[in-house]
């Protein structure tokens, strides 16, 4: 069912499915992590779904945002959304396919890349959903990590920007597809679901043709240890309540 | 100038050389973060300094426990510690060379191999240590990074187990090279200095020819905020006061 809801606390408006998937703490997570020097003038979404993050850096940026979604149906809420909160000016979503990018635009020709990407294997069966856009929003059906990094690695400039948030059992895998091409981590922050829990989540930000040297940033703890609240670590994200 | 010291407050008793380098905090953090299942019948800790990590595995295994140092007035001071202390049958100290491990043991002998190798590159300036023996201690002068890899590998069974502490800004430069010597990394755990800092040292640990998939322990933060004493995570560790 389609549903009209708040981005968090955030004035924004997002439309979503429920029936789908709920925009999530992820993607403001990646949105608040992702460096954006004072220069950048492009930056865009893979998988943006229905446009959270392209929605949250206009917060944080004038720099034009481009948002790419393989999935009609997400795509077309995305667009309601961005039309409805008057980012027409700075958001442009694009209905197509990460693993074309070539066919959208130029090499070298973007200053940040962002993506909340399908975080699980297509055989990983544990996670498997019987809803079809839900299962290719969240497995590796349409894009996989390496077309993600790949295509994110083609797009950029020298010295551009790339931030993911992924599953951290999946990171020694996600670093090597990175140094493949020429994506150098240089800032990590991982996620913990409680205190004294293991991180579940992380953030990771490259940059291409970096240098090595490794950032590995304070952790980020979603939920108090007793209360299931979230910590005020988190409510300060949400803090630009409308 | 050398002095008796104890390790911590554990009841054994460390020798160390002023001059030189002090037994450190991340030895006993490595020596605890270590997997040490039943089975294990041959440890070996790889550049063992005055032996703290052999000394402090005592507490959790009965398996028999090499350690080996290249600089010959540190293997002293570990030598006099593990007879003080009545080691002398659970421990064995090799005044030698990891590089040589070869011609000391057979291809895939050890269960585990711990280490608390050199930190900084040869050229790190900004480290520097002007006293000889210290510098071969924390520089990579006679042993590197791939050193220490590459002999853990040689000498570890199928499915054993590599532990390391060290500088978290050379992870991404730490994961590639046990990658290349088919240890898979399984098992993360960060450091940090206080609450909000970055963490500046981590410990990681591998199994030979293992699954991709890793778990990323809770944090571990050193001090508290304001007062710079020890959390009571850390004091809980040197809880084996006598």
């Amino acid at each position: 069912m389609k549903v009209k809801n708040s981005l968090l606390n955030y004035k924004e408006i997002i439309y979503q499915d429920d029936d789908w998937f709920k925009f999530s703490m992820d993607s403001v997570l990646l949105a608040n992590f992702v460096t954006i020097n004072m220069g950048v003038k492009k930056i865009i979404d893979f998988a943006t779904g229905n446009a959270p993050i392209p929605m949250l850096l206009t917060y944080r940026t004038n720099a034009y945002i481009y948002g790419i979604e393989y999935q009609k149906c997400i795509y077309d809420l995305g667009i309601e959304s961005i039309i409805e909160n008057g980012f027409i000016n700075q958001i442009k979503l694009i209905n197509g396919d990460v693993r074309n990018i070539k066919e959208l635009f130029e090499l070298e020709s973007f200053d940040v890349v962002t993506c909340n990407p399908p975080y699980f294997k297509k055989n990983d069966s544990s996670h498997l959903n019987d809803n079809e856009v839900k299962a290719i929003a969240r497995h590796e059906i349409t894009l996989n990590l390496e077309d993600v990094v790949k295509n994110a690695s083609y797009i950029l400039k020298n010295r551009g920007v790339f931030a993911m948030v992924h599953r951290t059992e999946r990171m020694i895998e996600i670093i090597e597809v990175m140094k493949k091409y020429r994506l150098e981590p240089k800032k990590i922050q991982f996620i913990y679901p409680k205190p004294g829990k293991n991180s579940d989540l992380f953030l990771i930000e490259c940059v291409k043709n970096g240098n090595s040297g490794l950032k590995m940033l304070s952790p980020i703890v979603l939920h108090d240890m007793d209360s299931n609240e979230y910590t005020d670590e988190i409510k300060k994200l949400f803090g630009n309540k409308n």
